[in-house]
């Protein structure tokens, strides 16, 4: 399973290499789509299933691709922007839903045992300490990583939201949590947020990466016109006091945190690790947007999950070139989207790894073409 | 698990027991809202899921519902206007295709055993004879229903498609099918397709309902522009030799087929029953169609499986106020569609029985209000 962006003999990173991994890589999507149109169906029609299949057996270097295991990483923290009443909730409810997590009473556990990932909660950033793990709750659903960068990061309308030395942390953490997913043995991982405030923190990264503000703050929670309008005004005038330098970085450094933060770094490590990457709603969506920024080969292994009922999301999915697998008018984050559209993309691949081809069924009609409805 | 429509004191039909029904199911549903409303997460926010299970709960009449048991039947026959040349394939695929489908080679196979549904074959009017049990394929992927009306119904470009005793027969066989689903013990049933030219037959049922002939004969092969204006032609002027009466059961004899009007029977005989079922693609969705014009009240236990890349299907959907649960560009029939978006009710259904209350968690701010985003 060597990634096909590594496999060539040139020199890493030469003209020379990136043709023969671009190559590599169409023969392995060519041979992909030969095997799907020899299966017992009309060609093309299990729609978009081929398209996640084709991208995963590039990704995999393998057809047909093969998932035998997954893992949705949550990333928690706190926002030091919630200071400025951004939120509806108050901050607290980040550990509490941690714990929660822990405990199996949250929405991404009751979605994940019924698509069958793994959750791994990590702690980027929460402002409480948690107590040790002999006193977590003892029945855990699920594993407990321990990343704090810091107790929350800082308010960014006052202040920077991180040192450079963190926001470089962070990242470097994030890296080592894919390293992690590799040793786990995962073929698909998901990434889901848990943060109060955090699509906030979102949209001041979106917008200090050159997304208009209206469209990263339309969010009309329908209760307090004030509020919203209250929300906008602070991200708008945080993003022109930070004024960070137009990299992933100096975004994360100047009005980021340790969560989304370590989302980007966690994508930036799976790249050339032959693992597929499902994303959740907004605030995962602008860590892509970052990592992307840093490292644009990383949309070849990433997947839209869902397309979240923030208006915001679309935009940057746009941009990103990812097409929502499924649209649900969800917006709870955690990964809850994420792990049923990664569930479609592992139906997609036992689908073509054990359906019958013409020859086995004695089907006749392997020849005809239909290509477009 | 008294279905709601039949709970009232008063005698059946009667309009007492009519508005009796509508507030109990009423009530159940405020019941589900209430319970969703309770558990850690901000109001609303699980989206379309919490939609589905608010119907799940009025279809059970049953807070939380409860799906144990999926059952997806797929029904199966032989239509005569492929005489005219109207499709690709040759008939004898349908046949093929069952026997690949028993075999488990069928991309409904991998599928339903990817998300949990018994597969049911059902020969409603095959033209082929299957040969005794002890001669099909040994390993069984899935049941074998003999309910074989006749051999492909006839080509209703030449003359009705079957008689008003067959066609009461097909309608009374689907019931028969609803009694053992209900038998079987599954809360939720799917319904698929599979047969050589039955989008043919679909169009030509709707048309003859009303639809316009451009909505429903929309499909650009891609390779034939001139057999796709053929096809458009024959269906056509098939529907305006037969000019069926404005029924259900007019409709089904002059220009249905054996397997499509079985569908519609199904349908109509789940009702009361307590039981959801989830369409499939265009075929699936014109029998459901006919269904309602017998009895307007079998939407209320339909699901729209998914939404499918054949052009008429969209507007007969939007007529029967259903909204497709997921949009893959599919085209495959079988219940490939039907059964995804199935497994996301089942999903929706788990996450409400098995999430932590704010009580139970411990975790603050059940009183934020969060209508709308």
């Amino acid at each position: 399973m060597t990634p096909y962006f590594n496999e060539a003999g040139s020199p890493p990173n030469s003209p020379q290499a990136e043709t023969a991994a671009l190559l590599a890589k169409r023969k392995v999507e060519d041979a992909m789509l030969a095997h799907l149109d020899n299966l017992t169906k009309p060609r093309g029609s299990l729609g978009a299933l081929e398209t996640y299949c084709i991208k995963m057996a590039g990704i995999q270097n393998q057809v047909p691709p093969l998932i035998r295991k997954k893992g949705i990483y949550v990333f928690a923290g706190d926002q030091g922007i919630t200071e400025e009443g951004v939120s509806l909730y108050p901050s607290e409810v980040t550990y509490q839903m941690v714990l929660n997590m822990l405990s199996g009473g949250a929405g991404i556990n009751a979605l994940a045992k019924g698509t069958g990932w793994e959750v791994i909660a990590v702690d980027a950033g929460v402002a409480e300490e948690f107590p040790p793990d002999e006193d977590l709750p003892p029945k855990r659903a699920c594993r407990f990583i321990r990343a704090k960068i810091g107790k929350g990061c800082r308010n960014f309308y006052k202040t920077q939201a991180m040192s450079a030395q963190e926001a470089a942390k962070t990242l470097e953490q994030g890296k080592s949590l894919a390293d992690d997913a590799q040793k786990q043995g995962y073929d698909l991982v998901a990434i889901g947020d848990l943060g109060i405030g955090n699509t906030s923190t979102a949209a001041a990264m979106l917008m200090a990466a050159g997304f208009s503000p209206d469209e990263m703050i339309d969010r009309g929670t329908g209760i307090d016109q004030e509020r919203l309008e209250h929300k906008k005004r602070i991200i708008r005038e945080a993003v022109a006091l930070r004024k960070p330098a137009q990299t992933g970085e100096a975004i994360i450094e100047q009005v980021g945190s340790f969560d989304l933060g370590m989302m980007s770094g966690f994508i930036l490590g799976l790249a050339g690790k032959g693992i597929g990457c499902v994303l959740d709603g907004f605030p995962v969506t602008a860590a892509a947007y970052l990592a992307a920024m840093i490292n644009p080969k990383v949309t070849e292994f990433l997947f839209a999950g869902h397309q979240s009922k923030v208006a915001g999301h679309r935009p940057v999915l746009d941009k990103l070139g990812l097409s929502p697998i499924v649209s649900l008018d969800m917006h709870l984050g955690e990964g809850t989207g994420a792990v049923i559209g990664g569930y479609i993309i592992e139906l997609a691949v036992l689908t073509a790894r054990t359906m019958a081809s013409f020859s086995q069924a004695q089907v006749s009609g392997k020849d005809i073409v239909e290509e477009k409805y």
